[in-house]
């Protein structure tokens, strides 16, 4: 099926937006799993990279928020079912050559739906934190390349991003 | 002042995260822009732009999801100051050649702490609600460019990105 | 069994309110609809219809108010159980004679209870919603005839408003 | 002026909803009252009635509810601004004769915007808690009538509601 | 097994918090109990008590408090699963000669975790509202005992405290 | 005036609770102290003290737990004012003679009412972070004397908690 022939979902014959309705749709096993840069100026990734070592954690508070904000993905972003995820975890890279901090995220649940905006959101929230907690020092980071990486479960089949 | 003469103020002593103490900093009128870009393929934003005209409107959507999130910035964000934002906005714009929609969202507030935050945070949400809104059709989209373009008000003065 | 004889479910022994035990209840399909109505001026009915032609739609925020709201129903009404809705739409028509609106929303389940304050959540919200967009110009509006029309699915039977 | 000649403040050039922008409006001090009803069964006020002097108190639970979503309405409300109201207090009374319980709300700020939303807030989610307490004996209920009594402050005038 | 031959299980291979995968876990039916208390002056728990009857009720706001923060546990507990909980009741014992009044809340729950969190936040949620509606006339209330009383279900097996 | 002539501010007329209205109060400079304790095990306590050095950190969690819910103190507690503190700081010392981890936090605002309320949130949600954060390897701990340390500002005069 190529991407025209699908429609979108998410409007109902009035054409405007819906939950979809997954009421008959089997709970299976499913994983998302999405990633995201912040791009900094060299001195801040320095500055993190000591700051772990030394202090506080930046990347320990933004993991704090890409987890609670998976919990409530579907406050944050209007279309989404109300999920329980039973496992969320994030990872942070550090890049010195292009000074960039990778963060990925990987979320699980067994449900009607899947939970690739959950991973997505805890991308970005955690993202957003990372801005945040070092905004002090340099307001001209840039968040990019938030992209979803894998999803397996559910009846639309697996996906995995190509190169 | 240099970067590096900054210093992270969201790490207390001990140094664990701090929610910055700005209870002497006096209100002053704020304002913050940020943009972002939500990349799809060429069908999808066809898709998107006679959407908008026959049924729904996935940009309606996001704009929504834009202002509703700002409100609630300190919830998503966990050092943020809980504030009561005056005005916010969110404008889009399709670039029918490089496959983009873009996100510009402007915030205004009278207030002791600038709303960057928040602007930040109406981009990044009403990116994720484009993909949600969209994810049935094209999975591969991508969100980037994500960034402060201005910021006026307080005492560390005013912000305008370069090119 | 008459009205009389069922008795009050949300009070413990002490008096005091309870979220009702439904540990023991199987989980059943279910669902829920109800109604409701915004009463305007001939003019702001008017300029509803024209508007969701020209340019916005008062009904399109309405929509997704009543859906965000259906999902957070639990937070909203005291007694009410935490619930992962599977699906809701509403539905929107004016009557041009009466002057009003009139919403309807319909909420699905899979559950140990039902979802009657689901769907009379999202009627309710969007009636405000309504009100809020128009209240420029017509602060005399009036919400009124919310109920239910129908609720299956649970063991206290199926209900149908008669009329 | 007429009705006719305001506009929809809620929406912005391209016609999508915004919250309006009061930055520039004066704080001043503003008040809204606003009413609503619920229309039960006479065996349901009856119980009511007698449950509030031997045990709970359904209208205990819906005060509550009033108090705590007034508080929340930019939640609720997407358009709505946050705001940090000074007081809420709700009123119940009985009406034995055409069966239905009155539900009085009145808010308070000092604010650059009014709290109309806020007290009819109150009142509808009173409503709906009066509902879901009484509704294991009577699914029949209806709410109704609910509606803005009197709002000062603010530079579009007061209003009262005629009769 | 003893003690120190459990490890912490919030900790991800970094070193960074995670919520705990439970993915793989039995879903089975689950009950916790949990107390607290709130020691005040003599002078007030007398009016509490006679609050009791004459006007208001704290106990019957506490209990409201208990329940609606029960339900959102994993909103305020950053790593705790959210959790769509069954039945949730707490009970309030006034002690006359030590000068306190004792919480208990009972907790239960069909899932894949437990509920000691939400047990344990419906006490101390009690608590404090206990303290917020006296604070006026005792600012020297303090709370304590709040501890787990009774575990069951879960693979982790049962626990009782003992004396 | 003895603790006696005071009233409880928090039950309107009806006797039915309220939150009490502070809008002719003038707007001062308020600051609140809150303390609490978690008591551990030995083991539990070695544990906190070498994962805090080798990995996580259980008061990082803790701490980033107590601001966020400080800030939303007037969602958990029914009757508070919604407020936006403009300083919160937590700090923890943990006592190995004892087995206690001691929390203690600061709120700071300019407001018509004062943060004790936060303050006391912020230490009782750490307390129970803390407990979620341990509980897999002691099940026993105990969260107790969460009280008001001192409060400055405001009409009521300052408190300062004896010995």
């Amino acid at each position: 099926m190529t991407t025209e022939e699908k429609s979108f979902t998410h409007f109902n014959e009035s054409g405007r937006a819906q939950m979809v309705d997954v009421s008959d749709k089997p709970v299976t096993s499913r994983k998302a799993v999405a990633e995201g840069r912040v791009y900094t100026s060299p001195e801040t990734i320095e500055r993190i990279e000591s700051d772990g070592i030394e202090k506080g954690d930046v990347m320990g508070v933004a993991q704090i928020a890409g987890i609670m904000n998976a919990k409530r993905t579907s406050e944050i972003i209007p279309m989404c079912h109300p999920l329980n995820i039973t496992g969320v975890d994030l990872d942070f890279e550090i890049n010195n050559e292009e000074n960039y901090i990778r963060i990925v995220a990987e979320v699980k649940i067994s449900s009607q739906t899947g939970v690739e905006m959950e991973a997505l959101t805890a991308v970005s929230t955690a993202a957003l934190t990372i801005y945040d907690m070092c905004k002090a020092v340099d307001k001209a980071m840039e968040i990019g390349e938030i992209r979803l990486l894998k999803k397996s479960g559910g009846q639309s089949g697996n996906f995995r991003r190509g190169k």
